[in-house]
Order: C-alpha cells, then structure tokens, then sequence
C-alpha cells in the first residue's frame, strides 16, 4: 500500500530513526488490548505538532490511512489500522508544557502517561481525577481519543469534562485550536466534545489542555460485601442517592476478587460482590459521610462494611481493583474485557443477566467495573484457538449487548466502538442517528483516511 | 415570503388557533432580551413531536427558515429570525414526561420553565442545578439551546454536563435520539454535547433526558466584601484553589448592588465588590469550610465576611442576586447585558479592564456574574436612541473583547453568539476552526434553513 517514496518521504520529516517497517515492529503495532488485530504499513513517531501536520498533508494527498496510537492499552481496537497504512504513533511526545496551578489548568502532549502527569501535579496540592485502570500505561491523548472513564467517574465524570481546549491536526493537516481557557464558553459548537472519543476519526491531538482539581482534604474507601446481585446494585444506587457523595465505586465479584488479590499478592476478604466507595472531601465530613453510608449500605443488603482511612490500606484496596483485568487476562489464553452501561438502577438486574446469560452459553465470565456509573466490565477468559468456544463467547457477547440495551443502557460506556463493537452500534442507533454521525465524518474527512472502518 | 398556502398548510399541522400572522404578534416575537430584533413571517406553536417534524419537513420541501424559541430570554438574539421564516415557539410543549427518583433523571418537554421543574422536583429530595438567574422564566429547551450557566457553575458547571439525551428533529424533518440513558456512553460521536449550545442550528429539541442531583442535606451562603479589583479577583481565584468546595461564586460590583438591592427591595451592605460563595453538602462539613473560606478571604483582602444559614437569609441574598439585570434594566431606557469569561486567575484584571474601559469610552457599565467560572455579565445602561452614546458603546464592546481575547477569555462564557456577537467571533477563532464548524451546519442543515444567518 505505501511506496518505498512515501517511507522516504516520511523519513525527511521525522528522521529516519523515528520509521520503522520492521516486520517485528509492525506485528507488535498490529495489536492493543482487544483481541482484533491489524497490521499498519509502516510506523512513525512524531515529536512536534508539525510533523504531524506534515504527516496528515503526505497522507492527504496520498490518500494513505492514518491511524493515531498511544500506549495501546485500548481496549475496542481504536489504534488498529484496519486498512493499513499510517500508524502515528504519539509516545515521543510526552512534554508537559505549561502548568498553571493558579487557573487549576495544565497543557500536555498527547503521550504523557496519566500517572506521570499525577506524580508531577501532586507537589502543587493538584491531581488530574481521571485515572483509568490502566493509568500507569495509558497516556493522555489516547484518553481524550476515547473519552476514557476514571476510577472516580460519580464525581468526577469522564475525560470530557476535563479538557478545555485541543490542539488538533485535520486529515487535511490544518492544524486548528478549539475550545477555550475558560472552564465555560459558548462560542461556536463544542468541538472539542466532538474531539473527544471521537476514536481517532477525526483529528489527532498534539496538545491538550486540561482542568485540574485540587486534592482533596481528606479520603476514605469503604468496603462493602454482598451476598447477591440484586443487594450489591441496591448498594449501589442508595449511595448514590443518599446524598453521600461519594467519588467513586468500584464493583468486583467472587472470582475477580480471588484472581486480583492473588496476582497483587494481597489478602481480600472474599464475598459474592465486593464493592469500595471513596469519600473524598474537607476532614471533618469523612466521617459523618461514612456513617450514614454504612447505614444506607446494611439498609440495602451489605454483609458487613470496613472502612479505610490510612493511605497505606486504601491503596491496598485500589492496587487490587487495579490487578483486576491483569489478573483475570492470565487464568486462560484469552481475556475479553467488555464494557456495557445501564442506568445505576439497573445494575442489579445487569449483574443478574450476566451471570445467567454466562450460564447460558458456557462462557467464563468474571465482572467488575465502575458500578456506580453503571458502568460493568463482564471479562470473558476464553481460548482464541477453540472454535467452539469462541462460538459461545459471541453468541454471548451478542445476547449481553442485547440485554444491555433493553435495560436502557449503552454498548460502551468508555472503552469506544472501535472495531469490537461495531457491529452492534445498530442495537443502540437507528439509521437516520448513525447518518449524522457519518455527515459530521464526511464534513472531516472527506477522503476518509483517518482511522478509516471504525465506529460508523 | 410565506404564501397563504404554507400558512394553510401550518393550520393544518397545529391547528390554526396555534399559528399567528397578526402583526402584534409578529412585533412581540420580533424581540429577545438582547437589542437585536428581527420579525417572522408567521408564528407556531406545536404541541407534539410529530408536529414539530410535519412543520419542518413543509420548510424543509419549501425552503423556509426556521427559528426555534422558548421564552424569548435570550441575551444574544439567538430565537431572533433573521431571515423571517417561521418563528417554532415551544411554550406550549410544557409537560414533565417521567420522572425516575431511582436513577437520578427526568425527561421534559422544552417547555418546562427551569424553576417549575425544580418546585416538582423538589419533594422528590431532588433538583436539576442549572438554574440562570432567568429561571422563573427561562424554559429548559432554550437553556439546552444557548447551554446555559446556572448561579452554581462551580459545582455544577453549564447545561451540557446534565443533558443525557435529546430527541432531536433535524432540518428536513426526521427524528432522532441522541445521547443514552446512562450516566456515561461512547458509542459514536457525542450529539449530545453538539447539539447542547448549537443556537437552534441543527436541530430542534422535543424531548429533553436530563441528570439530577440529590439536594445537598445543608447550605451556607458567604458574603464578602471587597475594596479593589484586584483582591476580589483573589478572593475568587483563592477560594477556588482553597478546596472548600463552592458550589456558587457569584459577584456583584457597588452599582449593581445598588440597584439590585433598591429594586428587590432588600437592605445589603455596600461595596465595591460584593461576592457570594454557596457551600453546599453534608451538615457536619458546612461549618468546617465555612471557616476556612472565611480565613482564606481575609487573607485575600476580603475586608469582611457574613454568613447566611438560615433559608430565609439565603433566599435574600440570592433574591438580590437575580435581581441585578432586572434592576439595571430599569436604570436607562436600553440595557446591554454583556457577557464575557475569561480564565479564574485573570477575574481581577477583567474587572479592572472593564472600569477602564468604561471610563476610556465614557459607557455606563455595572458588572455582575459568575466570577467563580469566569464568566462575568458587564452590562451597559444606554439610551438606543442617543446615536452618539451608541456608537460609545460599540467601541466599548469591541474593546472589551479585544482585552478578553487578550486575558486568554471567550467572548461569551453562556449567552451564545447569536446576532450580537457574530462578527467578534473572529477574535477567537480563526478561519480554519470557524470552517470547521460551518462544515457541520452544512453536513446536518444542507439547505441551512435552520435559524440561518447565525453564530458562523
């Protein structure tokens, strides 16, 4: 697909240090952390936004594919080239450019590792609450392509709602400036709220900036046991709406704790569903707020409820929901992490689904996830090799996508479309929806040759 | 350029008690709460979905422009028809369609008047936190429309953080559902956030999923008071920083509290900044931040501060607060209610720039508003028929918002651009971002008969 000109071509702007068509090197860019797979003609890595623009003109005028890649800890295939071509691959841009702790806003490149930028704010009393699970690999600017979820998603919502403003290179490689330093305007249409999640379908970001939040005060993380699905999606919803305010929870079942606590080297106490709350807030509501928790909680079923307050025990306790999904992605050959939302009063009933469903076709399911955004990961263990096997998983995977949206919910709530779900994005929109979020593509791309084959 | 057919036609629709050509009714809807004015042909008042979809498909065939409207508060001219057409005015779509306590949502007709929705809500232990200072007027489909802000922007931020769905009837008639009914979704691009803020040039909303919020258990209500610009500016920017928590920080200057207070008939301490923090959450942490906001105000330059407890006393303040354009709308026979944001550590300067400028082009300016977001309401008394004065005023505002581009600023935090602010738009944007979104307007509204002429 790309001639030895275009390499060369490619070459003369990042160096020739920063291409590869390496064979190793292309095989190990055919991959994320979805099980789909596909090979890119050739690599670069970028180091300033003009390369990129130069890049994205080549391409244009080419009409060469071009597909945007961070860590590769996506979980939908978002950074696999499905019509080769282009991986740009942003790791060597990792620059934070501007910190200003005094308007709570910092400006990053787009390969900054979440953890990193965390470690690098904490000393100025400030953090970036948008930690996925995967925060110690996963970098900036592939969380804003999939609009990634925290661990403290009640409070805090999703990476939309942190970033002001994008630098954004366009297929045609214009590179544009959207959004505002404010942390409100109305000028225009919400591009970047376009931006973000968009997959890598409509721009690449070369520099983000991002509203930041100041520590809070004081925090505790209570621990809650239940015996069932319907107790544990109760627990769930009351605590949302007592009033607690908690910043997040964090569900795992029986198997996913066994599995976590084991890989992290750590003892949990074992229950059919384990879920942690984190209050967070001034010192002196922690614990009224806790109290009244561990009322609602035992109201709604809870077995028994524990509360950390030292540093020490609650990073225990997120170091395990941390281990889940490497934990799990080593019981069998292959691990599929879903990812399915349904509003907080259906949690209950999507947990019940699940395991029936996961009786129904044979499948190894273990679930965990951010309960309180309604928000579940079902992981299958499976084996790609067992044909019969696999057969099972997609009959259950389609019939978990189809229970998802008669609860009223979303065949992703954080991980994307991507090539995974694709299929299934029909069970959620109807034609005449999906038609305007091609429009919006064609306005875009009109060559379509940014992660071309994804989403729609 | 309506013919008598189309207006037939219109009748046949709505019912002809539910359309206007009499030239009363034209004047009246000719005005917003900006100085613009434009008159339609012929006005509509649908009452179900499928009537909104018949009236745009016979515009859509025809090729009339249609301009949405709901209760014509608008500051920029945003329901203003520029180009005649059908004025589509929603007030009489007003039901409150379902409530659900259990998952924290409601869905509405655009008609809903925000405060009517939050007296219904409010039994329910619940309320819907973006309340303009419009709100016993303002309707909820105009608030999505223009995303407005509410008096608790801090906490809360605008109307697109607690739209979860929209039914939407796009230009040549279809319906369509954007958004989900949970609390977070990515499948496909975001259509919700697009449509938030798009100023009635991409769809018309019929059906509104909105987000709630438990009504916090206490609230104080802070009133500080403030010498300079300077220390005002660092009385917003510090309590921010300072991780109390406000869920509100509103200012008013020495003028507008004047008035306000004359006008509501309410007793305030003067000032030459006066500026109200909300703090809001559970009972125990109430006093606790109440007494660190107090120590960080002083040491800000804050020269004294009251708290209100009581409801009754909050009611005041708050009652004085949205008292402010009403009041100074009074002061002068043409009131221009301004509205700029600019970054929270650069409020002081604003505020200073705003003094100076008004001196400089000798304008009468009083300036209230969201200080906590940034976003600041300088609003201008004038005479409209004074030409001189006027033309004052329009160096006034061009400088203005010259110096907010310069403080890193938008030239409007939630008002919208609408007619007002249209041809400033280009101090913000540049040519390539605008075409950006004008490629939108044409992917989704090809024959722009959508409330043509506006924003790009």
């Amino acid at each position: 697909l790309i001639s030895d000109a275009v390499v060369r071509k490619l070459e003369d702007i990042v160096g020739s240090e920063n291409v590869s068509t390496s064979p190793t090197d292309l095989h190990v860019y055919s991959y994320d952390a979805s099980i789909a797979h596909a090979t890119p003609d050739v690599i670069v890595w970028p180091q300033t936004t003009e390369q990129v623009s130069q890049i994205m003109k080549l391409a244009y005028e080419e009409e060469i594919p071009v597909t945007p890649r961070g860590a590769g800890s996506c979980l939908s295939g978002g950074p696999l080239p499905l019509k080769g071509g282009i991986s740009i691959t942003m790791t060597k841009m990792t620059r934070i450019l501007d910190l200003n702790p005094n308007r709570l806003q910092v400006s990053v490149e787009p390969g900054v590792v979440v953890d990193r930028l965390n470690e690098y704010l904490q000393p100025h009393g400030l953090f970036y609450p948008i930690n996925p699970a995967s925060s110690s690999i996963a970098t900036i600017g592939g969380c804003v392509g999939e609009d990634a979820g925290p661990l403290r998603g009640v409070k805090y919502g999703t990476t939309k709602n942190w970033v002001l403003g994008l630098e954004v290179v366009l297929p045609n490689g214009k590179v544009i400036h959207v959004g505002s330093k404010t942390f409100k305007h109305v000028a225009g249409y919400d591009l970047v709220r376009l931006m973000v999640g968009s997959e890598g379908t409509l721009g690449i970001f070369t520099k983000i900036n991002l509203r930041l939040a100041p520590i809070p005060e004081a925090v505790a993380v209570a621990s809650a046991f239940f015996d069932s699905a319907d107790a544990a999606g109760k627990g769930v919803r009351d605590a949302i709406l007592s009033g607690v305010d908690p910043s997040g929870i964090e569900l795992m079942e029986r198997a996913v704790v066994e599995a976590a606590s084991k890989h992290a080297g750590l003892k949990l106490p074992q229950a059919e569903f384990l879920i942690l709350y984190e209050i967070a807030g001034s010192k002196e509501s922690i614990e009224p707020r806790v109290r009244k928790l561990t009322k609602v909680l035992k109201e709604a079923g809870a077995t028994a409820v524990d509360v950390a307050y030292e540093a020490e025990e609650r990073a225990r306790l997120w170091k395990a929901r941390k281990a889940a999904f490497p934990a799990l992605s080593r019981l069998r050959p292959t691990c599929i992490m879903e990812d399915v939302a349904v509003p907080i009063d259906n949690v209950g009933k999507l947990l019940e689904a699940l395991r029936s469903l996961a009786k129904k076709h044979d499948v190894m399911v273990a679930t965990f996830g951010h309960a309180g955004d309604g928000d579940l990961h079902p992981t299958i263990t499976t084996d790609e090799r067992d044909e019969e096997e696999m057969k099972r998983v997609a009959a259950f995977r389609a019939d978990m996508y189809k229970a998802v949206v008669d609860l009223e919910g979303t065949i992703t709530g954080e991980h994307g479309v991507g090539i995974t779900k694709k299929p299934y994005l029909k069970l959620q929109f109807r034609e005449d929806e999906i038609e305007v979020m091609r429009s919006i593509k064609r306005a875009i791309d009109p060559k379509n040759i940014l992660n071309p084959g994804k989403i729609i």
